[in-house]
């Protein structure tokens, strides 16, 4: 197939009656993730998931798994990671695909695969459940990476099974799955035994892997399992004693499509290709607010919090790999602010229940990744509104925001205690404080405003870019969306990224900074991608050639 | 020009009396630094330099005079950048050079501009030379970015001049110069701010330009000189009164050509460019060490500390721009380790001697430029070499050391206090608080060795990669160096980078992370460089022609 093979319409729907290449078993409060890849299982006919490799796909139950396993199984302390295949644990991203899928493809596949790794961070964290990789074999690449996203890493000692990142020296590219990032930052490999490794392609085994600080613990083949769930068991008891439970069941959401308009319960994702926009419509609560703890367990998951929120993250990801021409994203939403209000204020007082704190976490991986989607982002606030608290959330994470000033100020937005925190951006701070860098007192002044902020006062206050009367808007709109869409796409992401995320940068935002912009680059070089480059090579007898420029 | 238009072999050399495209002048504590770029005076004869726009030899001009602003004229407390055309302060990087230059030359220039740009920061933090913009006129694109490197920026307020960073919105690249990471890094303007004013490509200017943190002060035409002045005035009565001086004359270091090798005083670069390595012979100080400030006073530009760090600058800037096929340095020293030591201890102990301080900033400044350039490095640690103090810097630069392990126990390293943080990299980390990000307490443990330091022990410590002994060291060092020249030069370059910085970044490490990353990636990318991209179309009738997917 050719290198700009289209892929199909892909959906991120994913359940364990349905997985594929994953089995989850429970017991009690132990879980077995089992990757047991199909080979011919893959989203395309054109490639075969050889030695447990993977593909989107792959990835997308890999993702709703880490999901489920907090929602439905929040009694669960630690998750073992294992291969359901004999002597190979995983060989990484396949390699066929990815020299027969489109650059667009490519960087949006390492972006979601970047974010179900931060995932299994983000639940060990701040779910108490823990992750243990069990490398039964061969563990190469993308393999390797998985494995340093957990918290634990067991390698059989069996004289030849190795972990290795054999990007650099055989494709031509990164291990672009935060696989550097992690080596040096989490494990804090010696940055020069990273080199090493790194360029070895047959990677590292035995003591000295354990000596160099790339696996946790070596196990020979007969006490391979023992070794496993003597560390899983530890890590158990290591984890808190949070009272979880009993956890909710997770509803699909898939939404109708009515045309080019995904529509699901509290979002619409109106899609105009022509015009190359989509507009995002959320609606806020129709409900009254949960009491308490208890009552936010029985709503389960149709609670507005946890059920829009799952929405709006199904319709980025949709937008993301199956409409690639949409430059620019208008965020809208209706609603009763004050409702959506009180509903952030009864999470936010309940937290200590496991399930508030599990729908407040979800609600934060799902605006990290607004942040990191590589769209324009407006918000436009007008009548009928409801950007309050997590709401107002989206609007902060947008590039910009035009608010209505209308003469009898029906028109407002509002903040709730959990624009304070609750959802830190990929490196660390508040979208509030990300905002007012310079001001940091200037944060805690707006976080006092419990009461409807008009647009006066909320364009007084920073909160927003620009506050047109009623006469400019629709021009002033128009024109400011008319003119991004005429922009190069390719400078708006580099500077729609550098723009987003001011001051120091973390571990996870250097993910998506340092190391993806960098594969992003390699990923179009012919050295990579080029007739002749390694990733176009890989696999075949001839060798690849590269032109030795270094720059 | 073909996009492919090589360039002529570029030296760093530059003095004051040969400026084609600035004035320097100097009366008293006041410094000013006239732009005027001579039309006709670019590097290649295919460009005009329009509108004080700029090329690399300009900027060689301006990193001359900031550098010898700090050593020549140390007196100096402001300098006022400005421009010697009428209403034209800068319109930026040359575009027509930009769209007919490699790929690796663009990345290059930019590199250097970038140094450049914080270099004049590092002057302001580290010498008490703060820096005013006067903007007389027109300031775009790297206009601007030079300015946003100053302390201050005085704007005419004549309704027409702007400030304005147009490369979004009109060249479909980014501002690569920094420019967007000083916009909301350091002068914090709001996020959503930044992203109007770089969409908008004619600027900002007036109150607006003022509210919103983009400029410092407005001045009518008429009081334009005198505001500026005032400012100067106001700056100099802020940054301290460190007693300087008299300055000392940097002589010239151009090395003489040997073959392919360059041979400075006690820097030697040999060029193989059939197998794509360079060696950096570095050789130690045969004098002994200055007693006193006034004995640093009286070495000047002679003394070896300054003059061979002087030349390993050089050396690197040539490797990196005018041999683009070398992919590994080879680091090698020769001379007498506790020479090095106590020549570094002399600068320690009188580091409130402002040559001494000056000395120590430059080193750290060219170590920096070590980290930052795009070849493999391997350090070779053996008999008769030097690695000791502000050289074993080199070797914790390098991506990996090798020492010889010899039965005699003759080859050692060593350290000096300078190891402990005198020379922080680009994230602020010193390099043994990199290497050992995962063992803090392991720096100060190093630190402790005062003593020269065994092969044995520096492995036991962690301070080297390999130690072979004389049986194996040839072969060992000969394949490493082999392996690494047959990788693909593009992941090399985005490995390395991601590997050198473990920790968190800063402002400065953003720029050669985030930004430059995504810049190099659109350098790449047919919507900036292709036939009908937008920096190729640039200044033609018809408009660039884009590819709308966004990734």
């Amino acid at each position: 197939m050719s290198p700009e093979t289209p892929m199909k319409t892909i959906s991120f729907d994913a359940h364990p009656d349905r997985y594929v290449h994953w089995k989850l078993s429970i017991d009690d409060t132990f879980a077995t993730l089992t990757m047991d890849v199909q080979l011919r299982g893959g989203l395309r006919p054109d490639y075969e998931l050889k030695l447990n490799s993977y593909d989107l796909g792959v990835d997308i139950e890999l993702a709703d798994a880490v999901q489920r396993l907090r929602f439905e199984h929040p009694q669960v302390r630690v998750v073992v990671v294992k291969s359901g295949k004999d002597r190979v644990f995983c060989a990484g991203a396949n390699i066929p695909m990815l020299g027969t899928s489109a650059h667009a493809f490519k960087v949006n596949f390492c972006k979601f695969t970047n974010e179900t790794r931060l995932y299994i961070e983000d639940a060990s964290r701040h779910s108490e459940q823990k992750y243990v990789a069990a490398l039964n074999g061969t563990c190469a690449g993308g393999g390797y990476e998985l494995a340093m996203a957990c918290d634990d890493i067991v390698l059989i000692d069996d004289g030849s099974s190795a972990v290795s990142l054999p990007e650099v020296p055989l494709l031509g590219v990164l291990p672009g799955t935060g696989g550097l990032t992690r080596l040096v930052d989490k494990r804090k490999v010696r940055r020069d035994r990273a080199d090493v490794f790194c360029t070895t392609s047959e990677g590292m085994r035995g003591k000295r892997a354990v000596e160099w600080g790339l696996i946790d613990a070596l196990a020979p083949r007969s006490q391979f399992d023992s070794v496993v769930a003597e560390r899983a068991q530890k890590l158990s008891s290591t984890s808190g004693s949070l009272k979880k439970g009993p956890g909710i069941s997770l509803d699909a959401i898939t939404p109708e499509l009515q045309g080019s308009t995904y529509k699901y319960r509290h979002v619409t994702l109106a899609i105009d290709e022509g015009r190359r926009r989509a507009e995002l419509m959320v609606e806020g609560p129709s409900a009254p607010p949960p009491k308490n703890g208890e009552e936010i367990q029985k709503a389960g998951a149709s609670q507005w919090s946890l059920r829009c929120f799952r929405e709006i993250d199904d319709a980025l990801l949709r937008l993301r790999v199956n409409h690639l021409s949409i430059g620019l994203v208008v965020l809208r939403t209706k609603g009763d602010p004050e409702r959506v209000r009180t509903t952030d204020l009864a999470l936010h007082e309940h937290r200590s229940h496991w399930l508030a704190n599990e729908i407040l976490r979800l609600q934060a991986r799902v605006l990290r990744r607004l942040d990191t989607t590589s769209r324009s982002i407006f918000a436009l606030i007008d009548s009928g509104s409801c950007f309050a608290g997590s709401l107002f959330e989206l609007a902060l994470a947008a590039d910009r925001s035009y608010m209505l000033s209308d003469d009898d100020e029906a028109v407002s937005v509002a903040l709730s205690p959990l624009n304070g925190g609750t959802f830190p951006m990929e490196h660390g701070l508040s979208r509030l404080a990300a905002r007012f860098i310079g001001q940091p007192g200037h944060v805690e002044a707006t976080l006092a405003e419990t009461h409807p902020i008009t647009t006066e006062r909320a364009e007084e206050l920073g909160l927003v870019t620009f506050a047109p009367d009623e006469i400019d808007w629709e021009d002033d709109v128009r024109i400011a969306i008319e003119e991004r869409a005429s922009i190069s796409p390719d400078s708006l992401t580099g500077m729609e990224a550098s723009l987003r995320f001011p001051g120091a940068e973390t571990m996870e935002s250097k993910i998506f900074a340092r190391l993806s912009a960098w594969q992003n680059w390699i990923f179009q070089r012919p050295n990579a991608v080029g007739p002749s480059g390694a990733l176009t090579k890989y696999g075949q007898p001839d060798r690849p050639v590269f032109d030795w420029t270094r720059c």
